[in-house]
């Protein structure tokens, strides 16, 4: 099995005339790449979480934007301005609660509208390259930044702990390293042993299994002792006094602490709370919505019942015709948070002003004011 | 699709010579009926979950007991006894944490050790057959005062009530009603319209789905509106405010009020604390096991790793060498219990009081005093 962290999730094609993802729904019995450079394939590709994991959305969003403008034929600025603000927006429209997506895709935008009367189109493509570039080095230092704080988190536990996730938020769902099981690679980066010191448990995370067949995959390829288990069977681990802390990461967070984040997280953190374990969520600053002043805000992304009852298997295993609940996320209380782990800090509650206090900032948005 | 009340999910053969069971691994796709008149293929239908549910593996076990001892040709009742002895001790082996199958093969067994100097062998294989046919009939009439003491806690919540349900406690888990979904039965039967009147949400349970299959098959074959959800979604709904009460069946009651039910529950039962969500335990008197103080003593079936990385899978779907954790059940506290209602009525905290109360004793165990 190959380390995960030597997996490249998103990266520009060498010729520069695609964008290149690892096909995470084949996970983990193939390891196969895709070329994108259609418009229509990137946005499915996004919908059918062929690429997930917010940071790694906006980092395919990005270089998307870049490959699709590209390809567009033109001298005439307003032209290509129109354009780029068509590709912007169709793209969006395949993941609409990552804020991420819409981030990344803002800020290609701004560096458009901000230069776009000083540069030729041929140069103004050459900018844009470097912008989306630029976003997946951030987005690594960012993970990595995420990884100390939590690491230090992790040390004072002590070698041995027990960490539970929810969903995958790692290297695979990133440019390099995760945001939720970025602790533990740096851990590892700091000669704790895989085996003895980090003990990683998974929840498989229905119905897509990203835990599963994500995050177990890249924790033991990383040589940490890893388990699987039913999203059902969290409360029993936690119960048996085996997990020290729980990583999750998370879409959007709302100013007062209020995240989304893969449906059960939720659960996870009521159950958390219920046994005492600290529970902290990995976000980027980018995933930090200023605007929103509660979870209540948050769109939750309802998705096709198909998911649940077919699936994965080769029979159906629900009646035809019953209904079906199949929301995407759900919205975590921030009553339920111990902290929320960004690369500028660890912010704690009262989360409004611990953010404020990091220079987190409103985002000024172009998509999300229509 | 057949009403699940018209189902039989374990009878006597015509003949008298098997055990008639359908087969619910197959279900909601195929509807089968198997004979078993072997010990083996008893011992393994149980331990599949061919047949489920703890009153109906209780029936299953006192038919097994017959079929099995009326096979051994003998006029020696000391020989009998041995026989009957070993039967009872292999078919118990296959679920240990299920109360009812001992529960049924202990009371099996209790009226051949009472009876066995004043019958022939002959007179004491009817004697068994009336028995097990008295397991079964009983068991129809506790559920049906289960459900009646369900429905009267539904009509004060009102017509259009949300309920919520884990795993599978249905008329398929025992001779008929069920236990935790009985309630919606008897609606049914005092003139509720299932469609308007009654939404059932049903976690889908894994790994092994009887909730999915089992428990949206039977309501919607009801002609209940039915919803599946995957078990990490349970606190989405919840927090919808869709949800007006919980019933979850149970496969063991300690005397101070804990219980072990399918893997989940405990989650189900903090997640409903949490939202201030009515949360009951349907409960044959049988099931209760007074003789356990609390539910730290009640022992949790491991089961094997494929159940959750393969089974209902084409591909694996976490990666190979991987740990997993499977328990089949897990302990509620009795502290997130509102109320547990047995086929005498409902309980209350403080629990073991409640029982006393209601005339429940510690029974007489054969096999578990070994």
């Amino acid at each position: 099995m190959e380390n995960a962290l030597n997996l490249d999730t998103v990266l520009l094609s060498d010729d520069e005339k695609a964008v290149v993802i690892l096909d995470q729904t084949l996970l983990p019995n193939e390891c196969k790449f895709l070329k994108l450079d259609k418009a229509e394939d990137v946005w499915d590709a996004i919908y059918k979480l062929r690429v997930r994991g917010a940071p790694a959305i906006g980092v395919c969003g990005a270089y998307a934007y870049f490959v699709l403008a590209d390809q567009f034929q033109t001298d005439d600025m307003d032209a290509f301005v129109k354009k780029c603000t068509e590709i912007m927006e169709y793209i969006n429209s395949s993941r609409p609660t990552a804020v991420n997506l819409s981030w990344a895709l803002n800020r290609m935008h701004a560096v458009l509208m901000a230069e776009k009367d000083k540069l030729s189109v041929a140069d103004m493509k050459v900018r844009l390259k470097k912008e989306a570039h630029a976003i997946r080095e951030e987005d690594v230092q960012i993970s990595r930044n995420i990884g100390q704080y939590g690491f230090e988190l992790l040390e004072k536990l002590g070698k041995g702990v027990g960490i539970m996730t929810h969903c995958n938020a790692g290297t695979l769902a990133t440019a390099k390293y995760g945001t939720a099981l970025a602790p533990m690679y740096i851990a590892l980066e700091n000669g704790w042993d895989g085996k003895k010191d980090l003990h990683v448990y998974c929840d498989e995370t229905r119905p897509l299994l990203q835990g599963a067949r994500l995050s177990a995959y890249e924790m033991q390829a990383a040589g940490i002792d890893t388990y699987v288990q039913c999203d059902n069977m969290a409360s029993y681990t936690m119960k048996s006094g085996k997990v020290g802390i729980i990583f999750v990461g998370c879409d959007r967070v709302a100013a007062n602490g209020d995240f989304a984040n893969k449906i059960g997280t939720s659960g996870v953190a009521i159950m958390a709370k219920h046994y005492g374990i600290p529970f902290y969520v990995c976000a980027p600053s980018s995933t930090i919505d200023m605007t929103m002043e509660s979870g209540d805000e948050i769109h939750i992304e309802q998705r096709k019942p198909e998911e649940v009852t077919e699936m994965w298997y080769e029979k159906r295993m629900a009646p035809e015709g019953v209904g079906v609940v199949n929301p995407a996320f759900d919205v975590t209380d921030h009553s339920l948070v111990t902290g929320i782990i960004t690369e500028k800090g660890i912010a704690y509650a009262p989360f409004k002003e611990s953010f404020e206090k990091m220079g987190i900032k409103p985002v000024e948005k172009f998509v999300d004011k229509k």
